[in-house]
C-alpha cells in the first residue's frame, strides 16, 4: 500500500485527487493539510465524499509528510517549491500538480509566474509527467511536474503531427476551450455563475501562463523551436477543455494512420474513426483524451479535435496515472471509471 | 456470473445501465435490443462507452433473450407487459424500469397510463423495488418493478414520518424539482437546450403519472389511505431531483433521531447532520439518497430535503441495487462510485 | 426630466436599474456612486452598457445627491438608514432597493438583520413599493422601501386569496425557487459557477430574511395573523424567481375569477389562463409577474405559480415603477420591454 | 406605416423578429402564417409576447401577403425562392431570413443545399443584406438576402483586414461557437438539453454550409479568392456567437486604427479599446457586433474576437436593421434595446 499525502486539496483538484485516490486499492489517504481549514472534515467542504472519506484537513505538519511514500501537492503556484527539497530528502516522492517545476527555462518561470524560483536545481531533476511522452522518466522520478489542463490537451493533439514532422512548426494555432472549473475554485468575479453562464468569452489572449509550457513541449516532439498562437476560452459548463489546433500542412500523410499508430498502446488516449466530433462530455469525470484529426475540404490545413476532462486528464487523473506509473503498478488502477454521461 | 439482457436502451436510462453494468464484477452483458438502431455499436450512439462496451445493438429476439438469467426493460411504459410472461416462464428473473408493474390498483394504473393492461396477475406478482421497504420481497421476487424517480425521492422522506405516525397523513405536500434527462431522450420540443436551459417551470400540476405510485406506497408506510399534492417542476440541470416535502406535526418527536434510526442499515440513505442542505451535485452519479429534516422556526410544519439522481437512484442504480439483492450478492456490489462534483 | 443619482449600483440591481433608466424618456442619469469603484465608467464593469451610458461611478457626495429630484439605494442593507434623511430634508424623493425600509417591526427588523436601526420613525414613514397594494400611499410618499424578490413573488400569489379569505391563513406554505443572480454581484463561494451550475439545493431552511417581510404582507392581506413556512431554493440559471404556493381552502370560491378579478387593472400582473404553467422566461427582462391557480384532483388544497424576474419586477423595474407612480408618470413609462426568448 | 407580414415565425428567428417588431413605431404587423399552427396564436407558442402581439398564426394566403409593404421570410431554406416572385410583382419588397438567395454562385448553393434552384435571376437581383458592406444597394433593394449567423460575425471581423490588405488572403482560420439557439427550435437529438448542456463540440468540420457563404464575402473584401478554415462549434448557452479568427500579417499596420476607422459611421458595430475581451453576453438581445483586435506577443497572427447575438444581428435584428434601410427609416428605430446582462 503506497501511503500518500496531500498539501492543499480544498480545491476542485484536491477533491478530485480525493474521489481517486479514495477508490484506489493500493493507496492509504494518511494526511490532507489546508491552513485555512484545519480540523474541517473534508465531507464538509465536499459533501459528496461524505461516506467516502472521513479524512478532516490538518495543519500542515512536516513530520506527517515525511512518513508518506508519496505527497502530492494540490497548491497554488509558489508553494510546493518551497517544501519539496526536504521531502525528497525525507524519502518521499512529489507529484506537483501546480507549476513550480514544468518549465525548464527558469528565466521564462519567474517572468510568466512572476517570483523568484526557490529551487531551480530540483526544476532540472524534474520529470515533466505527460505519459504518452516521458513514460519511462516518470517511471524513475522522485519528482514529477504534473502538465496543465491545456497543455494536455494541446501537446496530445500537436505531437504526432510535429513529430512526424507533417506540418509547418511555425505556425500552429491553438484555440482552446475550457469549462469553469478549470479556473479553480477561486472568490474572482468572472467566476460567478452570473458572470460565466450563459456567456462565453475569450480570455489571455495578449498571454497565458500556459503558453511557455505548451511551447517547451512542442519544440521537444518537433526538434525545433516552434510558434504558437494560443487563444483560452471560458465557456459555460464545469468540465471538460476543447482544443481545436490548427497546422499548416508541410507533406503529405495519412493523418488519421499516423495518430492511431502514435498512440496505439496509450491506455488514455483514443484515436476517433475519422470523421468523429469528440465532445468533452464523453470524457466527463474519466482520464481520457479523445482525438479526432481531419483535413477540411482536402486543403493543406490540418485541424485537430481535442478533448480531456481538465480535472481528470488535465490534473488529477493524469496525477495518478503518474502515482502508478513511479510505483509499478498498472497506469489504469483506479482510473477505469466510465464517463458520466448526460 | 450473471448473464444479462437489456430491453430498449437508447434511452438515458440505458446507457446509465451500461455504465453501471460494464463495471459490474459479476455481471455478463449478453445482449441489448433496440429496433431502432439494431447494427448500431453502442459506443457509436454513447461515445462515453467507446473502451468500455463493445456490444452493439440487436434487434429483438426472444430466444438470446431466454438464455439470459435477467432481463432489465428500459423501455417506453407498455413494452414490459407484452414480453414479460415469456420471459418469466422460461426461468429467466425481470426487473422493469418503466412503470407497467408500478400500480397494484389495475383500474388506476389504465387510467392513468390510458391502456389496457396486458397482464393484471403479473402485476399482483411483481415486487415493488424499494429496497428500503420490500428487501425481503426483492430477494424473493422473479418480477421487480423499479420505482419512477419522483417516487423514491419522495418516499423515502416520507416513510419515516408516516411509519412513526407523526404527521397528519391527509395533508402531505411534495414539491419536487428534477433535471431534464427526467425526461427521457425524447425528442419533445420542451426538452430543447433553448427551451429549458435559464428557465424555471412546473407541469403536471393538475395530474402527473407519478402521484398514484406515490400514494400507494405512502399510504403502504401509514397504513391508512393518504392524501398528497404532488407538484413537479423541471430544472436546467442534467441530473438530480430535488424533492422539498411537506407535513404537518400530529405529534412531539426527535425528528433527527427518527431519521437515522430508520436508516441507520440503509447503504444508500443518508441522513445528514440537522441543518444540513442536500445538494442534488453531491449524489451526481452515484445510488445515493441523501435526506435532511427541518422544522422551521419550531413550528408544526415539518420540511424534509430529499434528493437523489434521478438516474441512478432513482431508475438505473437502484435497478442494480435489486439486481444484487435478487441475485444474493452484497447490494452495493458495482455501486460505490463516489459522486462526481464539481 | 427627473433629475436621478443611484447610491451603490455595482451589483446587479445596479446595472439593472440603469438599464431601464437609460430608455427612460423622463430620467436624466446625473450621478452613481461607488466608494469602491470610483472613476470607473459604468460600461468598464458592465460592457453591455457601452454606447449607452456615459457615467462613471464617484465618490460618494452629498451635494451632487441633493440636487437630484430622486436618489434610488441599489446599497447593501443598512446603508441607506445611515443617509436618508438628510436627502428627505433636502427635498429630494427616495426609494430604497434594500430592506432598511421593509419592515415596520423594528425589534424584527433588528434581529433578523442583526444591527440597531439607525431611523426608527422613518421607517413609519415609509411606504411598502408593492403598487398593487400600495399605489396611492407611493404616490404621496417621500421614502419608499422597494420590496424585495421573492416577497414580491409570493406575496402577489397569496395576496387574492387572503384578501377573499377563502384559504386558511395560518398554514401557509411558500417552496420558492431563484435564479442566482438573486444572491448579487457577491465573491461567496456559493455562487460560482462551479458550485452552483448542475445543482440545486435548498438554503435558508431554518429562517430567511424575506420571511418576515412576507409575512407582514400577507398578514395585511388576511387582516390577521398568518403563519407560513417559506423554503427558498437555489436554482442553475440566471434570472428569474418561481414561486410555488400552497393554502388549505376554507370555502368554496371561482379561484380563476378570483384572480383575474384583483388584477383586472393590474398592468404588470398577468393572470394566465386556467390549466398554465408560467416559465421564468416568459418574463426574463420584464416588470411582469405572471401566475396560475390551480385546485389539484378539486382537492381543498390550492396551488398558486408565480413567477417574476427577479431582478425586475423584483427590484429594479419594480423601483422604476415606483418612480413612474410617484411622479405621475405612465406606469408603464419605460418598463414595456418584451421579454427575451429565448 | 409599414404594413408587415412574416411567412413561417414559429422558430427562435420569428419569435425575435416579433419582439423586434412588436416594438417598431413605424410597423403593423399585419399576418403571420404557419401552415402547421394555423389558429394558434402567437403568444400561446410564446408565452414571452403574451401582452404584447395578438395576432394568431393563418394558412399562408397569397392575397394577404401581397397587401403587405414588406414580408420576411422566417422558412426553412428552399421555401422563400418558391414564394418571392408573385409578391415582387405584386410590388411587395422582401426580406429572406434563409439561405435561398445569399450565394450569387448557383452551382454552389444548390451543392450545399441540396436542390435546384427555383429562381436563379432573382439571385441575381438579391443584394446581400450586409449593411456595412452594401448599405446603398439595400437602399434601393427589392429583394434582401439576410446573411447568416456566423458570416455576419466572422465577415465583420476580417472584413478591415482583407479591405486594407494587411494580411494573406489564402490562409484565414475562422473558429466560431454558437450558442444552442443557432440550431433552431428543431426536434433533433443533439439540440437536446440533455445532450447539449454542459458539453462543448465542434461540428460541421468537413464542411458546413455557411463556409461558401463567407468565402463569397471575404473575396468581395479582398477583390480576390481567399482560402478559409471554418471550424463552427456548439457552447452550452442559448443564444451568442464568438468567432475567434486568425489572420497571418502580410504587412505592418496600425490594426486598431485601421478596425476603428473602417467602422467609424456603423451604429451596431463596437471597435473595443485595445486589450478588451468581448463577451456574447454583453450582445444579448441586441444588435451590435463587438470587435477586439490583438497582435499576440507582436508576432505576425493576427487576432480577431467578434461576438453577435445569433438572433438579433445575425438574424432578426439585421433584417429589421435591413428594412430600416429599405424604407428611409432612421437604421436604429427599435434597434436600441440595451444588452441583457446578466
Amino acid at each position: 500500500m503506497i501511503k500518500v499525502g496531500i498539501v492543499g486539496g480544498t480545491g476542485y483538484t484536491g477533491v478530485e485527487l480525493l474521489r481517486l485516490l479514495a477508490a484506489h486499492p493500493q493507496v492509504v489517504l494518511q494526511v490532507i493539510t489546508s491552513r485555512a481549514d484545519a480540523g474541517t472534515r473534508v465531507y464538509q467542504m465536499f459533501p459528496s465524499l461524505r461516506g467516502f472519506v472521513d479524512l478532516a484537513f490538518t495543519h500542515p505538519d512536516q513530520a506527517q509528510l515525511e512518513k508518506c511514500d508519496l505527497v502530492f501537492f494540490a497548491t497554488p503556484n509558489g508553494i510546493a517549491m518551497q517544501q519539496v527539497r526536504v521531502l525528497l530528502n525525507a524519502g518521499v516522492k512529489v507529484i506537483d500538480l501546480a507549476a513550480d517545476f514544468r518549465l525548464q527555462d527558469i528565466a521564462s518561470w519567474e517572468k510568466w509566474y512572476g517570483m523568484p524560483h526557490a529551487c531551480p536545481d530540483l526544476v532540472a531533476e524534474a520529470v515533466y509527467g505527460l505519459p504518452e511522452v516521458n513514460r519511462a522518466q516518470i517511471k524513475a522520478a522522485r519528482l514529477v511536474a504534473n502538465p496543465g489542463c491545456y497543455p494536455t490537451a494541446v501537446q496530445l493533439g500537436f505531437i504526432p503531427l510535429l513529430e512526424a514532422g507533417v506540418i509547418e512548426p511555425n505556425s500552429l494555432i491553438a484555440d482552446a476551450k475550457s469549462g469553469v472549473s478549470g479556473a479553480g475554485r477561486k472568490l474572482e468575479m468572472g467566476n460567478l455563475f452570473s458572470e460565466a453562464s450563459d456567456n462565453f468569452k475569450a480570455y489571455g489572449v495578449a498571454g497565458h501562463r500556459h503558453l511557455p509550457e505548451i511551447k517547451q513541449g512542442l519544440a521537444r516532439a518537433a526538434k525545433k523551436e516552434i510558434g504558437l498562437t494560443f487563444v483560452p476560452h471560458l465557456t459555460p459548463m464545469n468540465r471538460g477543455i476543447h482544443a481545436t489546433l490548427y497546422g499548416r500542412l508541410s507533406r503529405e500523410a495519412d493523418l488519421q494512420a499516423l495518430f492511431e499508430q502514435r498512440y496505439t498502446n496509450e491506455p488514455f488516449v483514443d484515436v476517433m474513426p475519422a470523421g468523429s466530433l469528440p465532445e468533452t462530455r464523453s470524457v466527463r469525470g474519466a482520464n481520457h483524451c479523445r482525438i479526432a484529426v481531419y483535413r477540411p475540404q482536402g486543403g493543406d490545413t490540418v485541424v485537430v479535435l481535442s478533448v480531456i476532462d481538465n480535472l481528470v486528464k488535465g490534473a488529477a487523473g493524469q496525477a495518478v496515472q503518474n502515482m502508478n506509473i513511479m510505483f509499478g503498478l498498472p497506469e489504469t488502477t483506479a482510473l477505469n471509471n466510465i464517463p458520466l454521461l448526460p
